[in-house]
């Protein structure tokens, strides 16, 4: 495809984009199509001959689009959001029309400078202490892939600090701790890098936040059976239910243990603390106070395109004594000299896309107030969703509800004493499934299924940039329709059991 | 921004980027800044207030593209290609307009299932056997961002494999092995995971290949001294020089040691496998007789844009028995059936952007025969650069030349001669790394350094899409200009110097 081509498929790509947005309302946010569907319509190889563009790009609006799950639907309120802005697209767009891998400052100077500069701007958007800014020096920021990558990078870190200070430790006998309530990036972290992994207990009572008593009884039981405890990923908003672990508590308990590495995971909820009134919950003095290092996500509820995660850490140094490799091709003048940032020893690759573009492109766009407004938007329409939710007979919160995140399920009481039965745990688990089930099937809106310490519920997460209260209540009809059908087939079915 | 400003801007941002590449010939390949460049013309914090579209695109042309090295540059020829075509811009574009973490079927139906069937295009395009395609339904491909995390995620099976074979192991106890020339993906994936590697030595008189005598004499004398030897990399292509490990007589060893994983790292020429007459140089009988897995990379030489790591294993199981952690949040009807890939536990992270739309953009457009002309056309620049080299007195190869890599240096003999002095080894670096920063200075043309087996030399390896004839013969010139330069300097720094 020569330039002139190039302009004539751009505008109309730009143009599909557009024409797809103004029909989003109107789409299903689920596909509505089986597994295979889109395999059994493509041919087994590539074609010999080229094709023309205009064919592969009809193919694109035939074949793909109706084959997609659509996370910027207005009703979708699954998982945690997939940010998409226009300015996060033109992001991308700029930053694929010159590829480059970015592993150090000389392959490609703008790169590595925005995104020291960018990290910085985030870090100051949240509140962050001086001590995690690249201009600090000694602490620093870098985009990592995912929050997946960034466990595994700080675990890493973590293990190779803790090795450092205590020559001949035997791997098998580190531990590292996680709650039930962590998102699986721990487990994953450890699983990867074949390390144990505890998961601490946590209470309904407490709404899932780890207490530091916990923390404390589990080091000193591990340590008294010779485990060495090196690596601790706090949370503030989990992904089941949103919750914040209590990292006063657990960081006073550290300052005992100054070998644990404490990991804030912030992924979903960190964008919180661009309103002053959120840091406060979301525990913004406790993660400038205690936290080894702190990672949220701008590619879930931070307006940047996936993928866009940012950890930030107090010192630069642990994560290059732990990752740092320079072979002779990659040694250049400007890195000898220690004037810039090689990222390619901050992360696990070597390569790296240019990121930071789209972060930039964001954050002057909105500007500070205009972060805040969504963000504010989002938790004020889950704030509506929660009021409809404490209105019903038929539905509960499983406990209270995070920023922009409720947790409900039909409760036993008023369908049981409809029926004149009591309700066990097992049944009331069930009669959600089939909600859930129920709700899922319609494809109108999507939800996520969840269970907190054995119980089943359903998440509702606010994000979608679309998302107004229309949606809300639209979506609040189709619950409420679809959980009286699920409880009449359950009744239904007791009748005809009996 | 709402959609019509973002027809408006889109369109802009296709027009610059047009202008871009009808511009790239006249810019200098190498960013003409200094470290700190950006970071002084930048603000420290993000603005308040929201700013005009307008204001940030044109900062985009002002502060970014004059600060990138511009890896698409026909002049370009340092480390390795990163691709760039406008079918891959516009895979990225549409992508990036509906993104989504991709993390199973579920999430977007699309993204499993093309990416499924891209990877066994791409299988087919370059004749991998068919227990490597996800239609066998045993082995399996999936695009990973690059190799270095590829390299881990193969580590991390083949060590998971080792110990489930043998519970109990040591992780201590475990040892992988690379060559002094493989990458340093395996240095990385080693350090990463806190294992063990060994680099095994290899000869400029096999062209720096991996040889099996090397591996079985190392085999035996770590297994005697009671490591567990689980994981070899062998290379298709290295970096410094293109060698190309001998796989045939690796794999022969590895028949006695059924417990060592043995991948083909094949990041930079792999692409060479669409060639039916480079399969045997490339080693494909070899790669499917013997290899447990094997990685190529379409943003190296492979036309589509950054990042595009290809994985393809023997045993999917092998992956998923080492990767997969499902929290009841990601269980779906369709994963628990196994109609569906969830390609979340076939890597690192759990969200995952839409890779495989460029690739199937990239591979319509061009066709196997356009994907086949583009890399013999790489191949023949690099040999008519070979075939200067050859005419030179001044010049000589190191080793013979891979693909599209040829990697020399200023030989000793005329300058010498010219002198009437014997030249060292040291000497004959010294003239050398002075000779390669003449070079890098001028900007017009971008190479790199290395180092064989203690031999400083210089790389030239082709691969931009739009690198010419007329190109190689302006970087002939140029490299003539400054050895002639760099000798003179170096000549009248001895004579000084007596």
């Amino acid at each position: 495809m020569d330039i002139e081509a190039f302009r004539k498929a751009g505008y109309q790509a730009i143009d599909r984009i557009c024409d797809f947005y103004y029909s989003l309302e109107q789409r299903q946010v689920v596909a509505p199509v089986q597994p295979g569907y889109l395999l059994e319509q493509l041919p087994d190889a590539p074609p010999e001959e080229g094709e023309d563009w205009e064919v592969i790009a009809d193919d694109y609006q035939k074949l793909i689009l109706p084959g997609m799950t659509f996370w910027q639907h207005p009703s979708f309120f699954a998982y945690f959001p997939t940010a998409c802005t226009f300015e996060g697209v033109l992001g991308d767009l700029y930053s694929t029309s010159t590829p480059n891998p970015g592993f150090n400052w000389t392959s490609s100077p703008a790169c590595t400078e925005l995104e020291m500069a960018m990290m910085d701007w985030c870090a100051r958007l949240f509140g962050l202490a001086e001590h995690f800014l690249n201009s600090s020096g000694t602490g620093g920021g870098v985009i990592q892939t995912t929050s997946s990558e960034l466990a595994i990078v700080v675990t890493v870190a973590a293990r190779s600090q803790y090795v450092r200070r205590h020559p001949g430790t035997h791997l098998e006998d580190l531990v590292m701790y996680v709650t039930s309530q962590t998102h699986s990036l721990g487990v994953k972290a450890s699983l990867v890098l074949g390390l144990q992994c505890r998961t601490l207990d946590v209470k309904p009572e407490d709404g899932y936040a780890l207490r530091g008593d916990t923390l404390r009884a589990a080091l000193e039981e591990d340590i008294a059976q010779g485990k060495r405890p090196f690596f601790l990923i706090g949370t503030v908003g989990t992904t089941s239910s949103g919750a914040i672990d209590c990292l006063d508590e657990v960081g006073e308990v550290l300052k005992d243990y100054p070998d644990v590495w404490f990991h804030v995971d912030a992924a979903w909820a960190g964008v919180t603390l661009a309103c002053p009134e959120y840091r406060g919950i979301a525990r913004l003095k406790d993660i400038n106070t205690y936290a080894t290092s702190v990672g949220t996500n701008l590619h879930k509820w931070g307006l940047v395109n996936f993928d866009a995660a940012l950890l930030w850490v107090k010192s630069r140094k642990d994560l290059t004594d732990a990752l740092d490799v320079t072979p002779e091709f990659l040694r250049t003048k400007q890195s000898e000299a220690g004037a810039v940032i090689d990222y390619r020893n901050w992360h696990l690759g070597l390569g790296r896309r240019f990121r930071s573009l789209k972060i930039w492109f964001v954050l002057r766009s909105y500007g500070v107030k205009g972060f805040q407004a969504y963000i504010r938007r989002c938790i004020e329409l889950n704030e509506y969703f929660v009021s409809l939710i404490k209105t019903s007979p038929t539905f509960a919160l499983v406990t209270k509800p995070s920023f922009a995140l409720s947790v409900f399920r039909i409760v036993a009481d008023p369908v049981a004493l409809s029926l004149g039965v009591s309700l066990g745990s097992d049944a009331l688990n069930d009669l959600n499934r089939t909600f859930y089930a129920h709700v899922s099937a319609r494809g109108e809106i999507l939800l996520t299924q969840t269970q907190l310490n054995g119980t089943f519920c359903v998440r509702f997460a606010v994000g979608a940039e679309r998302t107004r209260k229309e949606h809300i209540d639209k979506a609040w009809t189709l619950i409420q329709e679809e959980a009286r059908l699920a409880v009449k087939e359950w009744a239904d079915s007791i009748r005809g059991g009996r």
